[in-house]
């Protein structure tokens, strides 16, 4: 069944549900009304859906393949690539100085769900270059600029990050890469890299690694880090591409998923590669790009879910199979009960985690100028990535089970969204690391952020009381539980935060969820379907948010009573 | 790393938390007491660590090919089928008249977890025999047993289940395969069947298929369905092979997981099959081995959740990465809060769905001569199989995330586990059949078994109250509040209880685990292992139950307050 960009719903939260309003009235995106951006997702969904989408299912059984030392990609892969490069999205948040769109993060963010949507394997290659081209933009020296950002904006080159080694993964610090001054402002750089997402195809001219690494003098840990760029060709002044320099691809990781993307090891051998930012100061680099990245990675999972949403409903839709009171005689499963609470889990608990993700973007878009804005940007980012992986994964496995036995034939593309999807739960930060970020830096500094938030959603039930009683109660209730479960979090020492970490970082997404569906059910009125729609997430999964609270304030006592060596009881 | 058959655990719950002790007192399973049985499990286990396990991942790459209209199987597959033929394992339950051990089905169910745990595509051939033996056992005619139950026990040929066709999967009453007699006393069967688990291979001489068919005179639906033998080669009355049938494999499935067992597509054109049982009274044959099989699925979930939970914590045990307050300086992942936090909810879920699954089998075994357990057995089957596949799949993905990005690929197996063990949620009726099952037939029919049960788990927390004051409370309240829960669902319209059947089937299995947890706290003692994997999981899972229960008696009407077609809101 064909994939349809959800580019109404995108509209509706922007509109409705978070603060876009407020961005438009950015000067810096002066030019960005609603008209403006039904433009903007009518292009990005049409290329999503006719471009992109068709892609999804070759991509899985043609793979990438490593053949002699370079990488090839599927069929129609190249092409697609080129038409996202020439619409311009490669550039949507680059500045236009150097010939980007400048959009906003809340506009780019909506793209982006679209195209992983409809790709995920696909839409990581340009996911990544436009993460290269907000580092350099940040930190790169003029020269490096004007060398790279052209060619990276036009697709000619594209990018990869290599942080991970096979010692050093959520502990970056471990790293044991090394840079080497060469004498001449470059560096050798030496060392290998793995889980290189496109670290290498046959799609563009030039392959762009920003690579983090040692100098001699680097401190241990991840102070000692430094950014560097190492191109695959090293560049003339004039950006025509000179010597291949001392980088390769060792192999391809054969993966549970999103096979069309090659993930590479990737090796430096005194490679030559030139300082971005600062000695030493790699890892300051890296955190400035990673918030986007991380709700770069929010939004595959929503799009994952989507469209897991879209194809089991267009089977449920089809599938005849049983009888129900609903309906006499044969008809489809879709009016077996059990099959509607998957659909409307799936819908409900994809519209919530899309609302969490934009709500998150409008605030670092208006973060410039506004630091409690900025400060809830920062604090929702673990929960838009944590919880929108989470939600990917659940609902594009319920897809699967609406299925049934369809469901596990790789023919329907069920599965595929299923195993695709379940990286984006590990990836740019594990789940589990997202909910450490989330109840150690996030909480204790920006704790404040919480509050604001909590205030805000009790202020959204209070206005929503005449209309929607006990829809607005349980909401205005679960925000004031919530506010206790925080101070709690916060009076607790820091080894039973920890032990509470993921549990509570659900549980502010539930309540957020509530929020969204809340503000939703206010926009379409009283009998309107997302009216209904809130409803049930209310009714059905906000109570959730009690029994995690319970795990989040349970200490870290239970957790280490029994001795690592006998948790085997085989 | 090597897979551990959990024969301890097995015989620690079949000695402490279920009644097994009446088991071994029932005068037709007279010689088995704890000493056999631990003899029995050491065999069973040694060949399932030595022999199959080590086939788990060459069946996933190698996978079951189907070449000039035969199925060739991976590497190993048949000698290990051999050997578990001539361990006498297919014929564990089988009556000994007939050849068979005649153990207990609590016996049998803890030998098939060890087997599917080992490696789930090989150990679902015998079962798929066992089923067809049980079967035969009770409906077949004398001139059909004697002629096949030797050469079923044996291994030298194994059986098939078909039911399901491409518009007949939970509802097998819409099956439209027929059967014509052929005034010989055989029948001429023509249909096509899906989903044949090992419809084909090449290990055995002759495949027995027990197809579910329609003659003319049969009514609509599930009332005029006839079940019938068909041989791949029909056998002369020596038992020697004569002609072959007219049974054909079509194509082999391309699977999520589960590679290296074929399910095919079966066509037969006319081919010659025998009456089993009663005509029109197929489904009745089908229901009496129903039971079991989705007893034996339910410890494929549990298997499954074994193998992950011993992989993810050696994985864990041997990482090297990061730092805690538990562990001065880089220690393992294990000492990381939120990694134990999996880990133990990986091992207590485990423990609860097996001893779920135990404590069926043995209501079932004492079932002959007890009504009161029959019912129980009953009562607990869906709950059994749900739960089990239900934890089968939440910690094979939980073992995934433990991993990292190396649970991402496949080389650790972790992704296999994952994979393999999706399709037990699916087949032999999808949890949300078993649910259904659940809250109509089961809570109606036989509603005082769910009271007995509840009697029993307030028993043990009022004996547990000295030892585990607190454990013991919350189990108690948790047992009484899911009696009101019953008795709110068994006045609810069936409309509403479909609504509420998944969550509700959950509430029982989580106070049910607590309840297994409790005992296995008495039998370990205070400041046992046992007794701390008790307090984590009534203290941090069961709570779940009060969720679940809200949302098991949320009612039915947010389910249909949206219209079928409105349910896109893209």
């Amino acid at each position: 069944m064909p994939y349809h960009a959800p580019a109404q719903d995108l509209q509706f939260i922007l509109k409705n549900v978070v603060d876009f309003a407020r961005v438009t009235q950015q000067d810096r995106f002066g030019d960005i009304d609603h008209d403006t951006l039904e433009a903007i997702f009518q292009e990005a969904a049409k290329l999503s859906n006719d471009v992109i989408a068709p892609l999804n299912r070759i991509g899985d059984i043609e793979g990438a393949k490593l053949e002699n030392g370079r990488v090839t990609t599927a069929t129609g892969f190249a092409n697609a690539f080129q038409q996202i490069a020439q619409g311009g999205w490669i550039g949507m948040l680059a500045d236009p100085d150097h010939g980007g769109m400048g959009l906003p993060l809340s506009v780019a963010t909506a793209v982006n769900e679209m195209m992983a949507g409809a790709c995920l394997s696909l839409s990581l290659n340009p996911l990544m270059t436009q993460g290269q081209i907000e580092a350099l933009e940040q930190h790169a020296s003029d020269d490096i600029k004007a060398l790279y950002l052209p060619k990276l904006l036009s697709g000619e080159w594209t990018g990869t990050m290599n942080l991970t080694e096979a010692g050093a993964g959520s502990d970056v610090g471990a790293l044991r890469s090394t840079a080497t001054p060469n004498g001449d402002g470059s560096y050798a750089i030496t060392g290998q890299k793995i889980f290189i997402t496109w670290g290498d195809h046959d799609f563009a001219d030039n392959l762009c690694h920003l690579v983090l690494a040692r100098l001699p003098d680097g401190a241990a840990g991840t102070k000692g880090i430094s950014l560097f760029m190492v191109p695959k060709f090293i560049p003339k002044s004039d950006s025509s591409l000179g010597a291949q320099n001392a980088v390769s691809v060792v192999s391809l990781e054969h993966k549970l998923g999103i096979h069309g993307s090659p993930t590479c090891v990737m090796d430096y051998a005194g490679a030559k590669g030139w300082l971005i930012g600062e000695e030493h100061k790699g890892m300051h680099c890296m955190f400035t790009m990673m918030n986007n990245a991380r709700l770069g990675v929010a939004v595959q999972g929503v799009g994952c879910a989507e469209a897991a949403t879209q194809q089991a409903l267009a089977y449920a839709q089809d599938r005849i199979q049983g009888r129900t009171a609903q309906h006499n005689g044969q008809g489809t499963i879709l009016h077996h009960a059990d099959v509607r609470r998957m659909l409307l889990t799936m819908r409900a608990d994809t519209f919530a985690a899309r609302s969490i993700a934009l709500a998150c973007a409008v605030s670092l878009d208006l973060g410039g100028d506004d630091a409690a804005q900025k400060a809830q940007g920062a604090f929702l980012i673990p929960i838009a990535k944590s919880f929108g992986t989470d939600v990917g994964h659940e609902v594009s496995q319920m897809g699967i089970q609406v299925h049934g036995g369809m469901g596990y034939i790789e023919e329907t593309g069920a599965a595929q969204l299923a195993r695709d999807v379940r990286v984006t739960s590990i990836y740019e930060g594990t789940n589990g690391i997202q909910a450490i970020d989330l109840v150690t830096r996030k909480l204790m500094d920006t704790g404040d952020a919480a509050y604001g938030l909590l205030d805000n959603i009790e202020h959204c039930a209070e206005n929503a009381r005449d209309e929607f009683p006990a829809l607005a109660k349980q909401v205005w209730e679960a925000a004031e539980t919530l506010r206790e479960g925080v101070e709690a979090m916060v009076a607790l020492p820091q080894t039973d935060r920890l032990a509470g970490a993921v549990p509570f970082l659900r549980a502010f997404a539930r309540v957020l969820g509530a929020f969204a569906h809340l503000k939703a059910a206010g926009a379409g009125g009283l009998g309107s379907d997302r009216a209904y729609l809130a409803e049930f997430y209310i009714g059905r999964l906000l109570p959730e948010y009690r029994f995690l609270l319970t795990q989040a304030l349970h200490g870290a006592d239970d957790l280490y009573a029994i001795a690592a060596d006998d948790l085997n009881f085989g």
